[in-house]
């Protein structure tokens, strides 16, 4: 007999079924047990008229049996046991925590330390139903305007962005980094004719952070647009992706929605402020004073909540940060060149995205860099890139499990993770 | 004006149309000048009506103008300019090599130097949008057989299978390795509920080959899978996506299928040979012996050629390879336990994939830890996941490079990477 996924139950004809999973609760009577079953697509209640002393929670068996209504059944069916087969044993006394109860009675740490067994409660793994759909929507909105998805290399041979804050590797005799981002290679590729491209790809930030925002090792969604008229077009692009991976999620993750108790509501038009106006903004509704030509943690909460009581929207683009605070080739503003055509995308309070027109001349570029202090030779081969004929573009990368974190209003950046590293995990 | 790919210009109803791209090649007439245009999508003829000097090769340009029907022109198409605009200038006296002409003049050495040149002939950019839709497919065929997409972390604590042919990372104040496979971690995803689950993902190896097959890193296509009956299912799966995928990539790629000259024939049911039996084969067919319980390069092609004769099939799945030639998590087969049920896939002469079931039970792979002389403290974090219910599982890797360079019969694993790392290159 074929096996039937546990959410295909519903509405089957066959009433002779197999289902395969895990041992989720047992609640035994004097002549019956009661076995709830638990699949990657739901839990159903399996009856079985015997005792059956061996079952363990979270053994994995497999039971055939009879589908039959039951009103008393959580979602209205049950299965009558025939027979049941352990398919995979267990070997402990006791579970780190419990799953099976309302929630997880265990610190983070040791929820992240027992990934295997935390992540068996539906809810939990639910997250990662999301988050796939956040990269399927990704790819899907960016493929239909033409961009292409590479692959860029992360053991690279120097720094992009000035060389703090990376790990390094020891490369055969060769002394080389992890890459911080695909910066360059992206830019390289729309140069190379690909105009439009993507990467979904791990980046390594070797910051001295460990704060609930903070991860060493995350995904980059990674875009860059040849041939743009101005940086207004990458957060159109931005707000446009933003607006389809709503609907996307809500359309695709309706169950897991509903089981962490949230849905997502419409995107309005997100207001996109210059980063001086935001400093008197913050000075005026809340007395706060920002750093210097940026804006700190506390600030993006502050001005997240104006943003969403004045223009009730979760998102602001904070816009034109000045040159001082951004890479060597940032664009320069044309109407004043102390700022930048860059941005930020803050999201409830975090900043989710850093984007910005690029420097595409090559004589531009190469003074910019020696005005940053540094070395052109240094840069070599990316600058190369930019002798023949680079196009206006820009670009932006979203942090996945940030935006992960932030549509679901999680507390930590890694209940958004699978297996997450920061300055003191490195394992599982 | 809106700007019109160049792929989209046969069939448009505005005569009045503005392109970008690059300037591909100018012939200039005493009265007329004709420029090739080349973007993303194709390439397209450009009058001028006078002489513009300053047009470079590799230039990017826009250009509006009147698209016009014209039998001479290439394509049956040609736009009389009435404007154009330098969006990007040239910084070369001669390109490194020209990249107008039929083929490129230059080593893969100096095209790899070189990339984001290179890329600009169309035929060598088609490689990665087939290798996009070699990705794409492999989702959507995982997709819709319910498996995850999952993201592990690439930075490990330590080897997974035995320690050798690592790179090691400085990580904070500890030593800290590149992953060569998730399969710890892909593995523990199935047990964690998943079931099945695939990821996309570089993946490290610090061998010190160089050879038109290997690359220090590359993509891997990981899939595992739980609730197996065997390792049959394993096959059937990979068998189920190549079908899909020659069909998907005939579909989708008809453009780059033509551009390359070649596509793709049906996938006839692949052949599945203990290795015991294909070293018969060798020795037999072609008076080849081979490694013990292993096969070398040599006897790839040749039982890639044997298998094209009799079966038509440009694809063999090798099976039971012996205990010691795999790892300690492979399954013993029930028949006999010198051999594993796992198997290599050879197409047209090359391994792609390795694959088979794995050790479910604790205590056998504990003990099997132990006899492979391995220290079982030393996975304590992987060891623990088989104490949950483990159920039957297995999974596969495919080497997306080398399906890549296969597909398209590349000489070379290098031409199907953007940005290839070897013993000697690790730039651009």
């Amino acid at each position: 007999m074929k096996r039937t996924l546990i959410k295909d139950l519903k509405g089957l004809k066959e009433k002779e079924v197999l289902v395969k999973g895990w041992v989720y609760k047992i609640y035994e009577l004097p002549n019956v047990t009661f076995v709830k079953l638990r699949d990657s697509s739901g839990i159903i209640q399996v009856v079985l008229e015997e005792k059956y002393c061996e079952l363990k929670n979270e053994m994995s068996i497999q039971v055939t049996g009879s589908l039959v209504e039951s009103k008393k059944a959580p979602g209205g069916l049950e299965i009558l046991a025939t027979s049941i087969k352990i398919l995979g044993n267990t070997y402990y006394d006791i579970l780190p925590f419990e799953i099976n109860k309302k929630k997880i009675s265990a610190s983070l740490e040791t929820i992240l330390d027992n990934r295997a067994v935390s992540l068996r409660k539906p809810e939990l793994r639910a997250v990662f139903k999301i988050q796939q759909e956040i990269t399927n929507a990704f790819r899907e909105y960016l493929m239909s305007l033409e961009f292409t998805e590479i692959h860029t290399p992360k053991i690279i041979s120097s720094s992009t962005e000035g060389g703090s804050e990376m790990f390094t590797v020891n490369y055969f005799d060769r002394r080389a980094f992890l890459a911080q981002s695909p910066q360059f290679y992206k830019q390289m590729m729309v140069g190379a004719g690909f105009e439009r491209v993507f990467e979904v790809a791990p980046a390594y930030r070797a910051e001295l952070h460990n704060t609930y925002r903070h991860l060493n090792e995350y995904i980059s969604l990674d875009v860059e647009m040849g041939f743009i008229e101005s940086y207004e077009d990458l957060m159109e692009l931005e707000e446009g992706f933003l607006k389809h991976l709503f609907k996307h999620i809500n359309e695709k993750c309706e169950f897991e929605l509903k089981l962490l108790g949230t849905q997502l509501k419409e995107i309005k038009p997100i207001p996109r402020i210059p980063l001086a106006k935001v400093h008197e903004i913050l000075q005026q509704e809340f007395g706060k004073a920002s750093p210097p030509g940026n804006i700190d943690a506390e600030g993006e909460v502050l001005i997240s909540k104006w943003v969403k009581e004045k223009y009730d929207s979760d998102f602001i683009f904070l816009t034109k940060y000045p040159v001082s605070k951004r890479p060597m080739y940032a664009m320069p503003s044309p109407e004043d060149e102390t700022l930048t055509d860059s941005f930020d995308l803050i999201y409830k309070g975090l900043e989710i995205t850093t984007g910005g027109q690029r420097i595409h001349d090559y004589n531009m570029l190469k003074e910019n860099i020696i005005k940053f202090g540094l070395n052109p030779e240094d840069f070599k081969f990316y600058l190369d890139t930019f002798k023949y004929g680079m196009p206006p573009h820009g670009g932006l990368a979203i942090g996945l499990e940030r935006i992960t974190m932030k549509i679901l209003d999680l507390d930590n950046i890694r209940e958004a993770t699978l297996l997450p590293r920061d300055m003191k995990r490195l394992e599982p």
